[in-house]
């Protein structure tokens, strides 16, 4: 079964809003396990409106319409929908009067805005949708096998009732198989890259499904299946998770909604391990996606967000001399940075990250984006040496995420 | 002159990722005062993609397509552009070589994946988009007096080839008004407080029209106005801004563009005043918006994640007296940390946080969501106490939000 999406509002075309509704739509409807082929968005027009709806029930099994049912002249849904479906409006005397309670309730006896009469008027033979939250219920309109659903465009009532009544609703129609998904994260290694590990997973793909999601460094394979149950689904998946698993070990860092921060606590916790944190370029990003995760005081002891080379020798030890001869993005300050941090906090691990973040300060030797990261710990310290291209935030963001998976390479 | 927007990508009618792009797009388009009349989302599918593209080339005048141009299989845009217009693709040699050139220079000689070469294919008589941060360039096509705008689906792609590129071709085929719009950025204050002040205005907006949007505590107004030159539009808008500036002057923080982080980074840095920080529950998250300014090393010396108590005294000073009798979170130890920062740096300015950002450790006297925060200078040390709702990240960016407001006032 095909649902489409139709998100009506002017607002909407303009950028001033994120279209959230339209999200949570099709992630509820790909979760019943009913399929989206397209969501358009129009403005508050009649004539463009009834066209992408005309065009909609000439492809789709169920339309879903979002906004332009509130009391107001430019609130054109119901009109349309009722010339597109030749249905007459009639109005619904039951919810008249819940409208007319609603403001005598909060504002006296016959508060209603002439306006808002509107609001009880339906395509002729629509089940209600209540809205339990506002003014505007929606309705859902049954037209030759296909289905026209109309909900209001506020968040909060699209949500509530679609979760109460459509959710229903759908289900009932659709043939009861539900989508199985599974998320697979990557750091340190590039789509093309994956893509050809994973080559002929990806040309089989049929059930489950496989595709790639490159963002901000991170690689995401995501497996999709239908199947009758949840349980169905996931053994479905099961065999190909696994295969891609031992393909790809050492890049693989987390599964679903699952981040790097998140699974480098879990590690440092599991392992009773203790972290300082000694931050040049990054300026403090490490530490506050460590201590997004919920109990990370736990491990993380202190950061030092050195961006000073008085700092760094003040605060870290850091050697006057190595700075004078290798200067403060090198291999020799990130080590001594490390091993300082550690030293001074008394922690199992000590991290650095010392680069160049940019625009200014590069060199020919020492180029914006150039970045050394150290993680000290008692056996040991290592060094990475990067060099990426970018603007400053995107340098400190690769720079925070490749510091984050050295720690969760270092606490396998 | 009309736009339409083909957002192509089946994760996008998966909903599990906010389409951001359309927004960005949207907004652009507005600013150059360019109508969006449609906008539709489509799946990776040949056929369906086809049949959007042929439908908006019948309707609208320039079609901006996202997505599609990767490596892989399932990205398909050249291909159906190619075929609805009936242009053949052909190799670009010279995006080739820098593809090719951009894998050398990361992974070493011939490192190119073999899948990569299909980016170098453009639909012949396109104008090559250059991509400043990935390897996917887009291209642009004049066909029968239509124009068809191919750009990656990755944001940051898509944003800085549109900024750099498209927008300069759009605005010189726009021929009519243009939109001027300018917003001022407000902190410390609520929408609705700030709806209340500025009623009068809101009720009366025409030309300018004004609008609010609030998010992550900061409230946004912004006016917009169609004219006929840049000069123009900013005529009406002033007088507008002035009135509200009026009235508004305390929360007020900044126009269009600018960060909280880059007008504070400006007052320190035309004072000449040095700062350091002491963080506790923002855990980096300050010291990261301020070094996210480029040059903020000029005034930024450092900055101390102090999430045990040991650390609060070791590095800054706290009294073990004070951590007893008051706690860690206290206006006592807030004013300790923030003057043991700034003695410690020997700054002008010592900026400290300490706070509760839950989801655990609250209690009746001190729940999830307090925090202090202290700002030390020469002459005296404030100290400022929050209570706020939310989960950990939202208390995390309010009191990073309120502490960087902090520092603003103060340095007026």
């Amino acid at each position: 079964m095909r649902a489409e999406l139709i998100m009506v509002g002017t607002e909407l075309l303009l950028g001033e809003i994120v279209d959230t509704n339209a999200t949570f739509l099709a992630r509820k409807l790909a979760d019943l396990g009913i399929d989206v082929f397209y969501k358009s968005t129009v403005g508050d027009n009649l004539e463009r409106v009834s066209r992408v709806l005309l065009e909609a029930l000439g492809r789709s099994d169920i339309v879903i319409m979002s906004g332009g049912l509130g009391p107001t002249d430019d609130d054109l849904t119901r009109e349309i929908v009722s010339e597109v479906t030749k249905r007459e409006l009639v109005v619904d005397e039951g919810v008249l009067k819940e409208i007319e309670d609603w403001f005598a309730e909060r504002y006296g006896h016959s508060a209603m805005p002439a306006h808002n009469r509107k609001q009880a008027l339906f395509p002729s033979g629509s089940q209600i949708i209540p809205n339990p939250v506002g003014t505007a219920p929606g309705f859902c309109l049954d037209n030759d096998g296909k289905m026209v659903i109309a909900l209001p465009g506020v968040s909060r009532e699209l949500k509530a009732m679609f979760t109460a009544s459509v959710a229903p609703i759908l289900a009932k129609r659709s043939s009861g198989q539900v989508l199985v998904t599974r998320n697979l994260h990557f750091a340190g290694i590039g789509e093309s890259s994956l893509e050809e590990i994973l080559a002929d997973l990806l040309s089989e793909q049929a059930n489950p499904t496989l595709a790639l999601y490159a963002s901000g460094g991170t690689v995401r394979v995501r497996m999709a299946v239908k199947a009758d149950t949840e349980t169905a689904g996931l053994e479905l998946i099961e065999p190909v998770e696994r295969e891609i698993r031992s393909r790809t070990g050492d890049y693989l860092y987390g599964i679903d909604g699952e981040t790097l921060e998140q699974v480098v606590a879990e590690r440092l916790l599991d392992k009773r391990l203790t972290l300082a944190l000694a931050e040049s370029c990054t300026g403090g990003l490490v530490g506050h996606r460590l201590t997004n995760v919920p109990g990370s005081s736990a491990f993380l002891n202190r950061g030092y967000v050195v961006y000073s080379n008085q700092a760094k020798m003040e605060d870290l030890g850091v050697k006057q001399a190595t700075l004078d001869s290798f200067g403060a993005v090198s291999e020799q300050t990130a080590r001594e940075m490390a091993e300082g941090a550690r030293l001074r906090a008394k922690t199992d691990m000590g991290l650095a990250i010392t680069g160049i973040a940019g625009p200014g300060g590069g060199t020919a030797v020492k180029p914006v984006g150039l970045v050394y990261m150290s993680l000290a710990s008692s056996g040991d310290t290592i060094v990475q040496r990067h060099l990426w291209k970018g603007t400053r935030e995107q340098i400190k963001n690769r720079a925070a995420l490749m510091a984050l998976r050295l720690l969760w390479q270092a606490t396998k």
